[in-house]
């Protein structure tokens, strides 16, 4: 347990942290159900992609970008990574306690659970979210008949990124990555979207699964998850405060505008984004 | 400066590093070129990939990797990787002078040269080598007239990756990605492959350049360049040396061995990685 510095008041910022910019899609979700609060996101751009890394050093990098955000007096923390939320999430609230700090995978496992009629669910994550097996523990916790299959989908970071988003590109990744996970009846009838890059290609994975499969992208439910965790606080802001949002990165703020526009839906610039330093990364522009 | 501490000794390891994996298909050329010699390799898997990352961080990431292989007492240092040999390649050798520290891409800017009859030259490479110029730079030192285009392809780092190097989805990347390239009058007549994950693309890339561009790999051109820096500086190992690979990486043994066999050309498990710690990286198995 460190000191707590963390501001236990309604106006204070809520931290975001992700390994780079596919939090992003959070954030935005975040900002729009939550209109009034002030977030401030952390893109650990310097050592992205957490999800091919191994829990120890996932762990560490966690730690420390959420510890940048605490001595910032966040409210809360939310770990917009799926990669961090499933194997990081108990040393960071154990941590940082008694800021609350929330992930994203168990408000996905929850709304796939929602989801699901036949019980069967697909995950498509990273490879070490997948290899953790976070999601099929949370979703059998809460459905222990549920039927999970799990593919790794690396390759839909890296179009993401691209900004390859539709054609004929995406389109051939999609058919290599689900057509094994929904070409055999009885199909999934639910997909999650367990990382949060994989939302802006869900029209491409929308074509392969089918319209009778229900996409769950965990963001939504994670503005819902943390609107009640907020209010169970006391932390809620005040209706008449002004929402704002505020960019953090450790590499590359030119990189970060570019692509984070992507996630975030809307353009950025390079001076939208301050550049900070985490042990090891030496931060620069 | 630091003080030199590296072997002077014919028989004292050659040490390479790359950011990852993608720097085995430079030591698998430099074995077969100097089958005498002891290698020891170093994968910087914590922090890959370089080739999205700011030169600073790249500078000092590079530092810290052959500051590593210093401490192991290398006669000599190759940057296997093309995004450190464009943006660190002169702090390395002042940093560690008098032991030779070769990069990739000045060999591969010569092979080019050699290759081209046109003088149109295309390179492809990560973003940042793309954007830094550096390929540019050394080509139009030898061959000022030369008409250089440049494509950055970070798709296909992430192809090679997951092992995607032929089918529907490598040939849809590669004509995306080429077809601007090689698409129009008159057409480049060489193609360098400006980063080391490339290579094992090759025949994907070739379907689509076509059979008359010259297709050239650093890896094979580095090697000839190692003989002669060993030969002018008297370190070549004596010829009854038994050779030798010694595998180390930041993280992940056992996806550094999965990946790494697929550049290496040969399997690999787990325990022939050492998992060593640099700065800021923790490394772990």
């Amino acid at each position: 347990m460190s000191t707590v510095s963390a501001a236990r008041d309604v106006a204070a910022p809520i931290g975001v942290f992700d390994s780079g910019v596919g939090g992003l899609t959070v954030l935005r979700a975040l900002t729009q159900g939550l209109p009034d609060e002030r977030f401030v996101y952390l893109g650990d751009t310097a050592r992205l992609p957490y999800g091919t890394k191994s829990p120890h050093s996932i762990r560490r990098y966690a730690l420390q970008a959420a510890g940048l955000l605490r001595d910032r007096g966040v409210k809360c923390l939310v770990v917009a990574c799926n990669t961090a939320s499933a194997v990081a999430l108990d040393v960071l609230q154990e941590e940082f306690a008694p800021v609350p700090v929330l992930g994203v995978l168990e408000p996905g496992a929850a709304a796939a659970c929602r989801a699901t009629r036949s019980g069967r669910i697909a995950v498509i994550a990273t490879e070490s979210t997948v290899r953790g097996g976070a999601y099929e523990a949370a979703i059998r916790r809460r459905l222990p008949g549920a039927i999970v299959t799990s593919q790794a989908c690396p390759m839909f970071v890296a179009l993401a990124e691209e900004g390859w988003t539709d054609g004929p590109v995406a389109e051939a990744v999609a058919h290599r990555y689900l057509d094994e996970l929904f070409g055999r009846e009885p199909q999934p009838d639910s997909l999650v979207l367990g990382c949060t890059h994989f939302p802006v290609l869900a029209p491409a994975i929308r074509n392969v699964v089918g319209p009778q499969a229900t996409i769950v992208d965990s963001a939504e439910t994670t503005a819902t998850a943390l609107a009640g965790i907020l209010d169970g606080a006391g932390l809620r802001a005040a209706g008449g405060q002004a929402g704002s949002v505020r960019l953090l990165a450790t590499d590359g703020a030119e990189r970060f505008a570019r692509v984070g526009g992507i996630f975030l839906g809307r353009p950025l610039v390079a001076a939208d984004v301050e550049i900070v330093d985490l042990p090891g990364t030496g931060g620069n522009s």
